[in-house]
């Protein structure tokens, strides 16, 4: 999660969202990646997008976890479950409570760690600017 | 949906796996895309995901339609749902059924076209391309 909590920073300090995603297999890290959507100007790079993105045609999804710093929205969650991906740690769902039940309903782990410092990435974020959020997470 | 298909004819020209998408507002077509997994090695960019990506950041998609040569997967379908694309017409389900019931169960509207022109596509791939399908839909 340090290490998806880093992308997050790095986004930040890109000007972007502060949402940060790792895919670790066999306990090595495979892919990283931040939400892109200021940077890129592209909406379908969330974080866990932009990680599978960069982690390539890896194969099969099975002995893989995706850490988020934030609870995986139904973008995200449909590519966990349609890649087969069975474990996801997500840093908080306070900010947003994202597809959980979804990605359950579909067999993966879902581990919520509810940290104090994603949680106050987000919060400071949002306060600063909430229309890039809300434009996120489609609710313009 | 002739541009939907014009769009996997392309991507089968490049060596890819044919599937294509378009988003349409107001009538006019705002992005085009095809799967890109061959071509660009990039596991999330299905046709649809693809469109979105080349259609920008465009706000809100209240009035949008996303078409698509074959029934969106849970990843395409996440896309749809958490950015409120409030229709999808999709060229046929028989080659994959996708996942309409998930977007239905969130207010979509779904049309099957049951296009025999994007069934043959799709079959043909697959007989020569079984790995690459399979791959493609995370059942590796």
């Amino acid at each position: 999660m340090q290490a998806a909590i880093a992308e997050a920073k790095q986004g930040l300090q890109e000007g972007g969202i502060p949402i940060g995603s790792v895919l670790v297999q066999q306990g090595k890290i495979i892919g990283r990646g931040h939400n892109q959507r200021v940077q890129q100007g592209n909406p379908i790079l969330h974080a866990e997008i932009d990680c599978l993105s960069n982690a390539g045609r890896i194969g099969s999804y099975a002995d893989t976890v995706l850490y988020s710093t934030l609870m995986p929205c139904y973008l995200c969650a449909g590519a966990v479950v349609q890649f087969g991906i069975k474990k996801v740690i997500a840093g908080e769902s306070q900010t947003f409570a994202g597809a959980r039940a979804f990605m359950e309903s579909h067999g993966v782990e879902v581990i919520d760690l509810n940290l104090e410092v994603c949680q106050q990435m987000m919060a400071d974020f949002i306060t600063q600017h909430p229309r890039l959020w809300f434009e996120d997470i489609g609710k313009l």
